[in-house]
């Protein structure tokens, strides 16, 4: 564990962030990469939204940028995923936090053999897991979209590439030119691009415990609260769903197709990816997508928001009150207590973050109080939905949603952390945490 | 302090207050009450908004109710306003928090005298301490007051003593007929207002120590963060107001009619009394104002909201997070971890409590989001504040509202410890406390 004294990883992973999406927004600005003109701004928020894996935009992707345009996209959506992943997994582990029971063996028996070596053992890990995942993707996606050899092989394996590390990074990014509202009557297709999102919004130490180590009876306390947690928003928001637009936007679908669109909507709280334009959805669902998308994914994930394991511990933080318990319990293991003020911290400092936001958004753009929430939780969260607005904000409201695209990849406490000087954290190892936002 | 073992101050709390209401419910119903038919809900609901000092109306005040439903009203309110300053100054001493220097000293070094006796002499001063605020109110209100004798001298006193009890109780409900929109050209007269409602929202300790003690130097650190809080509170208030309405609603007054009003729309945040419809304020003032009603009041105080010390303290943490320091410090004092906790605790419920009554009633009453999320607020605070869809909603939403108006006066905290079986509390002396909820 000397890592600690080395460097300070919330510095590392803002400056890192910050380099590549410059050079990102150079590259953009390249003659060949679109076939119009691109300002500063627009190259900046695009190259930012795509590292950041939110996937708002100011200029329509498919038919803005040129296939360079699009690679270097791809590029900054796949640097930005795997980078999250491989940044917030060696983050955790760097600050001493066992994030699984079978790390904290690793930690506690064998301290020092958690080294450099250690590390690039995960990183390795991670990168072939996350090439298998997208690979197969783009595999099932080659025989399930319609008409995609229409313009030939390159074209069409570049599309299915690109959907596929769009939808396991949570971006949310298209080269459909219409999201995938023209993919409606696929069910099948969709459940794909579920599947994708899903499994990338579980966060790395889920996906090796189901998939590498597949423990499905042994499931680590964070594994089984992700799951949990998961389930029911999803849950939640596909009954919301189904039942409210069972006659409205749901009516010129079977059944089959219904529960797929319904299950779609709650799933694509992380990535962004629609079948209907947002604007279509009645109010209450839109409110509750709001709440949804500031959940967000899970820690470790590609997707932000303030994560299932922060609004699970919170909820059973505000259980343990009920009982006027002291310790916070789960499957008969306690939570740190630390990891408890830390969820209600995360939570409150993103709503301050997000009323603050949208409270000066309103002031200066003159416009109505919902779709500016809205816009401003989708870039907090790095959802990337959006009800209209960012394409008509001024560059001071563009910049501000870049901002928040930035705070929320990183995380809202290592932002706060990273603003101010930090005096030397002690590694502790005697209880059970569940990793926080 | 045997009185912890004696009875549990959140269960005598509730039952209190549902008895009282129910018995203002039975008075509101009598024949002589009303001008008109009052039905079971309109009384109910009518009954619930005086004693939870809240305001909201169904019906008209003014043109409904009798003098002797008014009368009841008054007492109502006035129970509503002392019973929740002696409840909570005896409650959070019975839980053995030091809510301030002075109480310290006496609990700590002489705790055996704190007894039925103590207590009874703390219900006195109070109530002196609020019978004397209310009567110089009530004069002052006769002086200033327009057209205040054209009925008589005993309607214009009762007129008079209805005002000042509304005002110094932050309940907010009127017998002008229309709030104080007709006294918008009285400065004078809404700066008594102002007061009374300032003063109201300090809290009984607050008000000992620069009132009756007059400890203006070596105010505690309790006192001391709420004047920082509400100060800074009424400040951003005061010149959003004046700035954004310039032009527009302060238009028609003279620079000091344009200072008294602004000044006032930030003040009435915990009271409810109007100068302009709030149908015609800007949409980020009405966003800033749920802001500042969630907020709210101070602890041991008339107002509700979250409380201006929870707030501070929120923020003091999150700049000890930032500073990388365990300790919550102000003014060279550490604030007790568990007052920190509570803090987060309390502003993360009533997000919740919010978020999911709105959700809830824009299903049920198929009503905008802005209007009903201001009115959840504002009931939840026991503002007062309307947009005017109280009257709208079917009997379902203004269940919900007055559940909303009790949940507000108890705390979120007391719900909490209530719905479920308690372990008996440890007390604790050794820590600088901030009252929270
Ligand atoms: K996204
Ligand atoms: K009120």
């Amino acid at each position: 564990m000397k890592l600690n004294n080395k460097f300070r990883p919330a510095e590392i992973l803002i400056f890192s962030y910050g380099a590549v999406g410059l050079l990102g927004t150079l590259l953009l600005m390249l003659p060949g990469a679109a076939t119009g003109q691109t300002s500063f701004l627009q190259a900046w928020f695009t190259a930012v939204s795509a590292l950041t894996v939110t996937g708002l935009t100011v200029v329509p992707t498919a038919s803005h940028w040129t296939m360079f345009g699009q690679t270097v996209l791809l590029i900054l959506m796949q640097i930005g995923g795997l980078g999250l992943m491989v940044f917030t997994t060696i983050f955790f582990m760097a600050l001493g936090l066992r994030i699984q029971l079978a790390h904290r063996a690793l930690i506690v028996q064998d301290r020092n053999t958690f080294s450099m070596a250690g590390i690039l053992r995960l990183v390795k890990s991670i990168i072939i897991l996350t090439l298998i995942i997208e690979g197969v993707g783009a595999l099932l996606m080659a025989f399930l979209t319609p008409n995609l050899w229409d313009k030939g092989i390159g074209e069409g394996l570049f599309f299915v590439i690109f959907q596929s590390v769009s939808a396991f990074n949570g971006v949310g990014l298209d080269v459909t030119g219409q999201s995938l509202i023209i993919y409606r009557s696929y069910p099948a297709l969709l459940c794909v691009y579920m599947v994708l999102i899903f499994l990338g919004s579980l966060g790395y130490v889920v996906l090796q415990e189901i998939l590498v180590l597949r423990k499905w009876r042994r499931m680590s306390l964070h594994s089984r609260l992700v799951f949990w947690v998961t389930g029911m928003i999803i849950f939640i928001g596909t009954i919301f769903y189904f039942f409210s637009e069972y006659q409205r936007l749901l009516a010129d679908l079977d059944l089959p197709g219904k529960i797929v669109e319904s299950l779609f909507q709650a799933v694509t709280r992380t990535a962004g990816f629609t079948t209907v334009a947002v604007n279509n959805w009645t109010e209450p669902f839109i409110f509750l997508m709001i709440m949804m998308m500031f959940i967000g994914a899970s820690p470790g994930s590609v997707g932000g928001g303030i994560k299932t394991t922060t609004v699970g511990t919170i909820i059973l933080a505000i259980w343990a009150i009920a009982r006027g318990r002291k310790e916070v319990v789960l499957w008969e293991r306690e939570i740190a207590p630390e990891s408890v003020t830390k969820a209600f911290t995360v939570a409150v400092i993103a709503m301050l973050l997000v009323s603050f936001s949208t409270l000066l958004i309103m002031v200066i753009e003159k416009l109505p109080f919902m779709p500016v929430l809205f816009e401003v939780v989708s870039a907090l969260a790095t959802v990337g939905l959006s009800m209209g607005i960012t394409g008509e904000l001024s560059p001071f409201g563009q910049i501000l949603l870049t901002i928040l695209m930035f705070i929320g990849r990183i995380g809202v406490l290592s932002l706060v952390i990273f603003l101010t000087k930090q005096e030397q954290r002690r590694l502790r190892y005697l209880k059970e945490d569940i990793l926080i936002g």
